[in-house]
């Protein structure tokens, strides 16, 4: 087999002391959620949103080379993301990068893995503040 | 705060040597992905699956509990899973496994993390061949 063509790189985002009124605000979460695919470099394919009530938002943006997902706890200023991008065309990071700025995070720890193959390995951890620079709007 | 709130376990499975045929059916992963949410004991909110064409099943479900994934290979056999499960009551490893049964998978590798508890980490790391069982057909 060509691991080419399932290798995948898999960004997993805990993002803290976000701004709690956009993690609340499913329309902002969700535009967010699919610029970063974009700007990433992504194709979007399908886009599922929910609000939880009172307080989340749960959604998921299917890109032709994976997913985003986000889970948001206003209450604790807090969203886990992830983005999974097969190939190796796009670059995970921008995405999470993105919507770590989006959210105005102050601090988020990522972890990042290969996958597809063969062993699951960690190729970065860290833990960081996120620059601060503009998003799409 | 209150950790408990934001706690999650997230299970990334690589699982290879999959039947392929049904890799490729949408409506077998589907129904194969929602039927381990709910022998899980989650509460399922959303499902959005997509066939690429020719090969290849990417798909989502949303639980009250977070997500389920999948993204198929057929001609490689592989199916990439995530099954991300907040709070104590559902353990994402009964979906996991549920999936990989489902599948055939005669391989399976498997990560857990623990989320929304500060440090990021690793709680369990393993490479096996799942139990044949039966599932729910």
């Amino acid at each position: 087999m060509d691991a080419l063509d399932t290798m995948g790189r898999h960004v997993i985002a805990e993002l803290w002391d976000c701004d709690p009124a956009l993690l609340n605000d499913i329309e902002q979460v969700e535009k967010i959620m699919v610029n970063a695919a974009i700007e990433s470099g992504a194709e979007v394919r399908e886009v599922v949103f929910h609000k939880f009530t009172p307080l989340g938002v749960s959604g998921v943006v299917v890109i032709s080379e994976s997913h985003l997902t986000i889970h948001s706890f206003p209450e604790h200023k807090y969203a886990s993301i992830d983005v999974y991008t097969c190939g190796d065309r796009i670059d995970p990071k921008v995405a999470s990068e993105y919507i770590a700025r989006g959210l105005r995070a102050k601090k988020q720890e990522t972890v990042q893995f290969a996958r597809g193959m063969g062993k699951l390995k960690v190729e970065e951890q860290s833990v960081e503040a996120p620059a601060e620079e503009s998003v799409r709007s």
